[in-house]
């Protein structure tokens, strides 16, 4: 077989501010790949079907040289993240032709995953593709956004009966599991986001018990008509943040998760009142999902419920989907302007 | 008998910024009280001998309607915080003429504690009292700061041997006992203190393996020396608790105590660097220590351990004493400016 086309989205300068489609990050065309004499180093190639757009991925847009959780994007490579794609070539036993396969894959058509890599890729059972779950759903709500919801509410997040929660980025991935596992629970649900749309959806469709559009509404004075919180759930830091520790009840959970307002804030907003930690007793803790990614507990307790609620309709799911690598730049930098409906992903190809 | 002087120092007017002695704080020595005559309500009365100075006192000496985790001072009443005294007389079968009582008092030569009140008195045994403590250690290192200290330390910090700690405040009443349980337990201590006489104290009396003047030193520069921090005991907050974000160790404890820079701040310094929560996965745990005065089980293991090291030495205790309370407004405005040496503390009288 000729080599075949293989284009990508690629890492093309480290931003200060927003990332800049055709200055940061670019769609290059011209690449090839073939599959006939690839080297897979004992590995196997995927044919990518679709690839996740999360915010965390601003942090890895960063220089080489420069620490943090998540490594930092190599330049002029593909951008890398959640993905789900088929096996298309494999010189591993472990996997074979036609498997689905989910874990870290590039903006790419097709990515080749030397063995090293194969063994922090999951394969899709058959069980569960007969759920007849969309492939993008297994990059959120079942795949990585989902984990941080799940974790982060129950296991840090602590929820009882009854108890209050404030969800920013609500309407978000990571923000409506939160939100539908905590009505679930019985507990008052309150989300913000940064459209009416986006507000009218929450509550209708996902019965929050009250939401509101922090770009014209005045957070404190929103969270001021419930109970204090017992649990504030935070995809966005910043002046959210500062209303949260204002209206935080003794003992209240902060399960930081994210603060996307200050990703492309050469200066962050400083937060005023964290003495609200000592004298309310809060907790604030930092969490990484990636951590939870080798924990068999967590992985078999997660993949045995979620995917299951989501094809029940216990778990309703919203996804904003582009097709297209050509468009995933677009997309890309939208979520940093809170652009997309739900959960962003790119639909590379059908199958 | 007649009415004999019962002098006090009371809350005058609430403060916006630094209280100022006989404004806000004013020593009062007109009043008397009659001992055969006083009504206990079933209580008791105490000769007050010594009271304790502590920071948090600053949050107390605020308007009525405000709330908070201690309540407010009331206005043209003496000030009240932890106290030792001697029961002269009882209406309680609990309490003995003779004994010393530690709990709450006022800033008063005398205080009468109702019955109602006398449950959080606790008694300072004759096997406590064979230790030979002076009394101005059982309001501290062997009270309220000493609990604070360990619980903190010991509870939330949860030390591992080999890990290190900074301590802000680290000679006041709390970080002293902080940084030598920690040395105890086998970490490298880290300390901040706001004079180059505090500074090498704790270098040369109590072995902190490093100490800076944060009044002279830039923090960032003096914890960039040392590894990257496990635990941070925060008594002050600020642009310390910026540097400790800073220089935290993935996974660290974040032990928030107080916030002392910020008290006297009407417009408190904004903390920018808190994405690290996120990316290091910090717990940042607040803590008020009058939680733990209601556990047994806490109090048990605290007052079995702490005053035995004092007596043998194990724990060495720095007490700044103020005697009288004329004095003792001074004292008080004095501790916000970082004034006093070790644990502040009034002597009423000597017995």
């Amino acid at each position: 077989m000729a080599p075949i086309r293989n284009s990508a989205v690629v890492f093309a300068e480290v931003p200060s501010g927003y990332p800049e489609v055709g200055k940061h990050i670019k769609y290059v065309k011209d690449r090839t790949i073939d599959l006939d004499t690839v080297d897979t180093q004992g590995g196997i190639v995927t044919k990518n079907l679709v690839i996740s757009i999360d915010p965390y991925m601003r942090g890895r847009m960063r220089a080489a040289d420069k620490k943090s959780y998540s490594p930092p994007f190599e330049l002029n490579q593909p951008l890398t993240n959640f993905f789900v794609g088929k096996v298309v070539k494999t010189d591993n036993s472990k996997f074979k032709i036609g498997q689905y396969v989910y874990g870290f894959g590039g903006y790419e058509e097709y990515t080749v995953h030397p063995k090293a890599q194969t063994d922090a890729l999951r394969i899709i059972s058959s069980e569960e593709l007969k759920l007849g779950l969309p492939l993008t759903t297994w990059v959120g709500a079942a795949g990585m956004p989902g984990q941080t919801a799940y974790h982060g509410f129950y296991h840090i997040g602590e929820p009882k009966k009854g108890e209050t929660i404030f969800i920013t980025g609500a309407s978000g991935a990571v923000g409506q599991i939160v939100g539908q596992l905590a009505k679930r629970e019985g507990l008052t649900v309150i989300g913000s986001a940064g459209s009416d749309d986006k507000v009218k959806w929450l509550q209708t469709e996902l019965n929050f018990d009250h939401a509101f559009n922090y770009k014209t509404a005045d957070p404190k004075a929103e969270l001021a008509k419930f109970d204090p919180l017992n649990i504030y759930f935070d995809n966005v830091g910043g002046d959210q943040l500062e209303a949260a520790l204002d209206a935080a009840a003794n003992y209240a959970r902060f399960i930081e998760c994210g603060m996307i307002s200050q990703y492309n804030q050469p200066d962050s907003h400083g937060i005023r009142n964290l003495m609200a930690v000592v004298g309310k007793r809060l907790k604030l803790q930092g969490f990484i999902i990636l951590d939870k990614a080798k924990d068999p507990s967590f992985q078999q307790e997660f993949y045995s419920k979620v995917p299951k609620w989501i094809a029940n309709g216990e778990l309703k799911v919203k996804e904003d989907v582009t097709k297209g690598l050509e468009q995933a730049s677009e997309a890309l930098v939208g979520i940093f302007q809170g652009k997309n409906f739900g959960k962003a992903v790119i639909q590379i190809a059908d199958d």
